[in-house]
């Protein structure tokens, strides 16, 4: 184990599942907090604003404030802002994704638009796919906010972001700008936030398809935590390993 | 060109264009009901019941019956009915699936089914889709009536049956038996309604994608006609070439 100045850490698997928080993982952040190593929970959740994810956590027992939550829709804004300022969007998305776009001012119409961007939305329609479709069709820009396949559930694995952005790239034969893990613009942004040295700071994360890639994408360290999607012997077929990987959080000793 | 005995021919882009009818399309089929020479339309449409599409043919003054209309609808139910005649099926699509499946007598409902069949829907939800990729998750197998991946409107290309049937697979990862054109699954059952040899039925339609290649995969002979999707200078890129090329079906002399 080693010593790091700061902490990007997953959500879903690693800090809770579903509803069910993750005792160990409590724990650690708790003692990342008390040694006042910074810390931020970077996620490819886009539904919700960074205020309501702290206050999911708080009501966990977990420190955490809205300066401690990096969404991929607050990365998506940023990465829009920073092409074009004054871009117009036809948006698909739930409420996270759409606060975090008109925070920045953005022009939101249903057509004529320089972008179209994606994110879970579970009042989908065929209109909001057709309009999405039409636009692309006409040169917006197809972002997406997350390529994940599948979201985790009470009920089984439902459709993930990624499975909705393909109507639009499947029907148009456009490929979207993937913005959150395995991809390095939500990892590279959350770096600027944090503000520690890209070398002296770990992501950690249950997923290796996405929180440990996310990581190794943006050349960081790694720590692997079985408590969610990827176990231990799915981790052994993949030929680049993680920096770390543990069976709980509860094994990560702080140097 | 040469002498047919049953001519299978594709509906949109050949015989008309949206609510258009294509004036030499109607001509030449009204010239192979005079001679008394077996037709089927045969369409990857799976939202209409084929007395409807007859209906609308009609009222174009295109000589047609629900015994001249093969739709993809009865084709998926004829699919199913010849593996599994007992068969439970979650069903997303319109009027002209549902019809389909519900003639063949098979059990709806949204769990613990063999079958998920997927078909245009208009009324797509996320719960629709949540329900499929649970289905298929616990082992029901996915069939999509066809993989188009748009729909020429009046608005230009809205996302197609292909498209919507991707949120599925890309979530599950499961690949759809697909039965429409450019699989021969539909061309074959459609050579046995008809009841002319394979050798001297032709498939005429618009499409090089789907119509032309669903000739080609079930071993008939094609006539690609340029008045709807497929153009003269994109047939040239090509390999493989229909039978024959024309610009109009004006153009097709009876011998």
């Amino acid at each position: 184990m080693k010593h790091y100045k700061g902490y990007l850490i997953d959500l879903d698997g690693t800090m809770y599942r579903g509803k069910e928080r993750i005792v160990e993982a409590v724990e650690f952040v708790k003692e990342i907090a008390k040694k006042d190593i910074p810390y931020l929970f970077v996620t490819n959740n886009s539904s919700k604003r960074c205020d309501q994810v702290a206050e999911t956590l708080v009501s966990m027992g977990i420190p955490a404030t809205e300066q401690h939550v990096f969404t991929t829709s607050i990365a998506t804004a940023n990465y829009i802002a920073e092409e074009n300022k004054d871009a117009s969007i036809y948006v698909i998305g739930e409420e996270g994704l759409q606060t975090a776009l008109k925070e920045k001012g953005f022009t939101f119409r249903d057509e004529d638009v320089d972008y179209v961007v994606i994110g879970i939305d579970r009042e989908i329609t065929y209109e909001k796919l057709a309009k999405a479709c039409l636009a692309v069709r006409n040169g917006a820009k197809l972002i997406s906010t997350n390529g994940d396949i599948a979201i985790p559930t009470e009920r089984g694995l439902m459709p993930g972001n990624g499975s909705l952005t393909s109507v639009i790239s499947v029907s148009t034969e456009v490929k979207p700008v993937f913005i959150g893990k395995p991809e390095s613009i939500i990892v590279d942004q959350a770096l600027e936030v944090i503000g520690t040295p890209r070398e002296q700071t770990v992501m950690v994360g249950d997923n290796y398809n996405t929180d440990i890639m996310a990581g190794m994408n943006a050349s960081m360290d790694t720590i692997m935590v079985h408590t969610g999607v990827t176990s231990k012997e799915q981790l052994k077929t993949y030929e680049k390993q993680p920096t770390f990987s543990i069976t709980s959080l509860e094994e990560w000793k702080f140097l």
